[in-house]
């Protein structure tokens, strides 16, 4: 008789927009399980499938690394193609860059590394020309519409194709992962469309990353291998235990950082991240490494993404300019996030982006390169600009530790570049920042930092080699010693730009770590990142993903925010006072008709049972979403239900005299243990609870009675006034 | 007229081997927070003193990881020293360990750097011969007096003045962070004792390490800081979070791996970590292996305790042995966890071992030394017996680029002294454990993970290089090709057997990779820390900690186990059916005479208050031990307060006649928002629940009536009970 003893289909599933159970969805999961283990008893097969099923998690795991690793590798070799595309071509083929072309080439020496017959820049091709104010022009030209007609094509694909593809999408996946359903967000087409303009966004030269975007690459990835298993794709609690470890993934191909990658998840990312997820998630993220490391994008054999070695240590007196430019970066952070700058036409941008990028060697190459050449320390086989020092001719020390020596002109010239570039980038990466294209915002931070950090390094090397009489360099740093490594200061800058941005500090960190390998460096960078919190959560508490998340209004509950008022659950709850009652429903005296006149006359997502309005008891709590479903199923398949039959969430439905109207028993919709608690709870408590079970909403008693109700939305909106009101209490967190 | 107002003393404290009740803590937290901020406005000092207030968990941090990072400094040096004591001593200066004397030294030779005139052994001093079979037993017979000294001392010390110094204390350490009170455990007396013992035990030449025990003293720093600010010595919660990131500064001393220690205290030790904790930990755990850096103890400015560098990248193949080595370290972790050895005598064993382990150079010396030489690769210069081997006289390479060479005679003999070291350190690593002195496992089963790993390393590599024609070594091992590393298969072993006794993953893998520094070697440690896991975990699910825990009876929720039983909070609450029913109050019609005989016949930790017996509606719940403090509190101070008063939990209390006893009042002492669930809730709801916020007891109501109370006691009864039901279920998790 009772036809809810077969499950009608949808129930228990989410609306887009809307957020999800976490309780619900991890008892489902212990149910679903719970079912094949007691079926693995019953024959071979079965026990076969519980295995199989115990194992797709790292089946999952291996499938995301795989192929997040090969995107990145994809992604990094067409960005070096096109990059080169923009400046000209391989005659002998035209798929190789700048860089592949001339290693291929027996004609390249080691000096000219980058010239090569084989290789022509677009006026060479054209003219004939290598030289000239006319070839320098057309190349100029050339460069502005390759970027514009990559940047044009970007923009177009997200417009018509996927919308969610723009953006880092960093924001939008702490929110999926902190329980909210945007359907579509992790789709195929995002993927697809996201991978193939983010090779554009990034060729076009705009002042953009591609690590935070890899993050959402790698996101979809997750999603898509979730669709093949049903323990994934059907219970939107472990799908995000999987979409957390490929965010790992995403930061692992990135940086070439899987510990670091780890780390930002757990720490940035994340919301619900079990000991079991740690470890697999620390899986894909090596996987992920690896792959991308075969396929060797950069030809290097390198994991990381800007391998460093330095030979010097650093001084106590160091930490002074880099404290300096951790306060750099921390305003750098506060910066970008205070700026409210219209999303402008991003034509517009390029095409400015390219007139002033094009004249310095430092904005022209990719950014990715110029952090590279910043980080690095002048060897002595070093050609580059950078590096362009006045060598003593009688020095006959080993090639790696060579003593601080005087800038020669090629460094002046660099110097004034370099300043010229921190100008353009500074203000051209606010522009770019919101535009509707894949954008990430950790390599432009990074150069920024990095462009500073060279130029303190190198002024610091300089005074000290020109007064190392003067005390503070007295004790650190004799003539012929190599005392000051420029190199790590570029890297402490874009530590400290990268921190005031994101608000990161372990994973930060661990992943600068991982980039020099050698806990030597490790103070350094954390002296820069701490004060580089510290300054940006002075001028603004939060960092850049939850300003986005605010700007959005998407709920999020904030692990990091503290509660600290003290309100109570009662000052929360509604209704308040003067409000309507709570629309409740019995149960065993609703009819069908005044269920869906309720259902008409509320929007709310649920409604609590109790025993009678008299008592106040409460029973239990229906979803608005069920209990729609549940009657539309009846009225169509259960034969004498209609308008006035009564709605029963008892046990038993009574037995009725056939002249009544058919019961509807909608026991089977009925949650029994709703989540309670006293009027007199305070409101931390209560913001601990919907943080720590991830709870949609809270019902509030008093001596056993229902008072009131208390949503997720409540909970934010009473968070932000009691915020508004009194901003001075959460200084002290 | 309401003596409550004031609160009188110990009330919201824990008795002994209790367990505490988080979520009060917190909120007690946040009221002292709200107290400072709003008095911080009403002048200068006030302000001063919050900002002090705010800082004090850095200062707290820097504290802690400077006193642990010199203890650990301070024990690594006398360890050194006394365990060269039992060889000999240094006669320029009695204090001086037998490489500190010979670096002193001008006499040394790089090839003799063991032998300088100024380090004599017992037999030289005593009798003036260097040689003979006279001197070696007379060095012998001193070997074992100066180890059985060394253990007796310590053992007395511990028996008398610390019992708690005994053991690893990271079982002790795992309970009292998740919330258990354990008196005197991290007390000042346990830190003194436990240091001095530890560095006795350890000098005693006996199978264990000082990794863990260095948690522990860590720990009790974090203890003794707490007891600086009323901030984290009043409160147990926040207590824990510096003991968190104590354990955090103690691993990265012990193995100087800061990034490891924090993930171990996550992954391994932690309860409630906050990523507020996650930095502060990271900062002490730096600061602390600085201090210990800085100290020096091993004279290499090595962050680390095993520095190794390897040449040479490992190959596909390779992953055979090594997983091997990981099922070899399942295996080790199962035995060692199985074995329930009654606690042997200390002497006898130290006996044994001295008299062993002499004899053998591999035994003779410390572990930790042991590991470093076997962790090493041979480069040209080594002179260890183990890089004993056949040199091509014609060869011109570099000096870090050897080819696989074939073995001499000392590498043979070192292979059969090490295959005695192995089983005789399995054996007594056996029968140390457990032993009532400081203890710890990690570098014992190091040390096993290591011999047998360099066996299978050097046996491999020979088999590569005598036929370097098979199939397998073709493709990767061309003659004159340095294509196996032992040292590796060292590492791998050792990492191995360490993840089979402790079942930690991502913090071993990232401790070993902070050893080798680079991410080259982390997919070895990864399959055999990963193999050494699933072939423990199918032997026995916990492991060493949590057997220790269990086998100790403590009340530990363990995060990692998952509930996946069908049954409901009805099921497990209790009274169960057909006992009493529950011993509640009411809130104003019961006296203090039946209060007190409630509390002498009943050993419950509270009592739920109702409105009446018969409605059953729950108004709140009150702690015993609050109930008696305030009972005895008004009997003596409070006129008129008898036997046969009425106690009121009600806001008012009504007016009486004068003839009627005076009221006592007990609103203050009752929580108004105790946790209710109802009693159809899963119990794995409910065990989440009472894991995710901490609690110590939760009320079971139906329809606004109380029926019954589940504490942490039934959660962890009810669990074990039903793991013994059916314990293939957890085999899937």
């Amino acid at each position: 008789m009772d036809f809810l003893d077969e499950p009608f289909p949808d129930v228990g599933t989410y609306e887009d927009f809307h957020t999800i159970d976490w309780l619900r969805e991890k008892s489902r999961d212990t149910d679903r399980h719970r079912k094949i283990t007691s079926k693995s008893k019953e024959s071979i097969w079965e026990f076969v499938k519980s295995l199989l099923d115990a194992w797709s998690g790292w089946v999952v795991m291996l499938l995301i690394g795989l192929l997040s690793g090969t995107l990145a590798g994809v992604i990094d070799l067409a960005v070096d193609w096109m990059t080169d595309l923009k400046e000209g071509v391989c005659l002998s083929a035209f798929w190789y860059s700048h860089e592949q072309c001339c290693w291929t080439s027996n004609e390249t020496t080691f000096d000219n590394r980058d010239k090569c017959p084989q290789w022509q820049t677009w006026s060479e091709l054209m003219t004939g020309h290598t030289q000239g104010a006319g070839g320098y022009l057309l190349n100029y030209f050339l460069y502005i519409v390759w970027a514009l007609f990559f940047s044009f094509l970007a923009v177009s694909l997200v417009r018509v194709f996927a919308p969610y593809a723009c953006g880092s999408g960093i924001p939008e996946i702490k929110t999926i992962l902190s329980g909210f359903i945007i359907r579509g967000y992790l789709g195929k087409w995002t993927l697809l469309i996201k991978t193939v303009t983010l090779v554009l966004a990034v060729s076009s030269g705009l002042s953009l990353g591609k690590e935070g975007p890899l993050v959402h690459v790698a996101c979809c990835c997750g999603n898509l291998f979730c669709s093949l298993f049903s323990k994934y794709s059907k219970n939107e609690g472990k799908r995000r235990e999987v979409l957390s470890a490929a965010a790992a993934a995403g930061v692992s191909v990135a940086f070439g950082a899987p510990i670091g990658g780890v780390l930002f998840s757990l720490e940035e990312v994340s919301y619900y991240f079990p000991l079991k997820t740690l470890w697999r998630s620390f899986f894909a993220a090596l996987v992920a490494a690896f792959t991308l490391r075969s396929i060797n994008p950069f030809g290097n054999s390198r994991l990381v993404l800007f391998y460093v070695e330095y030979h010097t240590p650093w001084y106590m007196a160091e930490l002074v300019p880099f404290i300096l430019l951790g306060v750099f970066g921390g305003l750098w952070g506060t910066l970008f996030i205070r700026g409210k700058y219209p999303v402008l036409e991003v034509i517009v941008v390029t095409g400015i982006t390219a007139i002033l990028a094009f004249p310095n060697p430092y904005t022209r190459r990719s950014t990715s390169e110029l952090i590279s050449e910043l980080f690095n320390d002048c060897g002595a086989l070093e050609s580059s600009q950078l590096c362009d020092y006045v060598n003593d001719p009688n020095m006959t020390r080993p090639l790696d530790d060579i003593p601080d020596r005087p800038a020669g002109p090629g460094v002046y010239t660099a110097l004034w570049q370099l300043a010229l570039a921190l100008i353009f980038k500074i203000i051209i990466t606010i522009f770019t920042f919101g535009m509707k294209i894949p954008s990430g915002l950790f390599i432009p931070s990074m150069a920024v930092g990095a462009i500073a950090g060279r130029i303190v390094g190198i002024a610091v090397e300089q005074m000290a080699y020109h007064h190392h009489d003067w005390i503070i360099f007295k004790n650190w740093c004799r003539p012929g010693a190599d005392c000051v490594t420029p190199g790590l200061y570029a890297m402490v800058g874009a530590a400290a730009c990268l921190g005031g941005v994101t608000r990161m500090t372990v994973s930060l960190v661990v992943i600068m770590f991982e980039l020099t390998g050698g806990l030597e460096y490790i103070v350094p960078l954390m002296a820069a990142a701490v004060t580089s919190k510290w300054v940006a959560d002075a001028f603004g508490k939060e960092g850049i993903y939850e300003a986005h998340i605010q700007l959005n209004g998407y709920p999020f509950l904030d692990v990091k925010d503290e509660f600290t008022h003290r309100t109570l659950a009662t000052d929360v709850m509604r209704p308040r006072r003067g409000e309507p009652p709570l629309a409740v429903l019995t149960q065993d005296s609703t009819t069908v008709e005044d269920v869906e006149a309720l259902i008409k006359e509320t929007d709310y997502n649920g409604f609590p049972v109790v025993v009678s309005r008299e008592s106040e008891r409460l029973i239990g709590f229906v979803q608005r979403r069920d209990l729609i479903l549940a009657i539309k199923n009846a009225r169509q398949k259960q034969d004498g239900v209609v308008s006035n039959s009564v709605v029963y969430f008892t046990e038993d439905a009574p037995q009725l005299p056939a002249s009544n109207p058919q019961p509807l028993k909608l026991r089977r919709i009925l949650n029994l243990s709703p989540f309670t608690v006293t009027d007199h709870t305070p409101m931390e408590t209560v913001v601990d609870i919907f943080r720590k079970l991830g709870l949609r909403q809270c019902l509030v008693t008093r001596s056993g009675r229902l008072l009131g109700i208390i949503t997720k939305k409540d909970v934010l909106r009473h968070m932000a006034q009691m915020m508004n009101q009194d901003p001075e209490s959460i200084m002290f967190n």
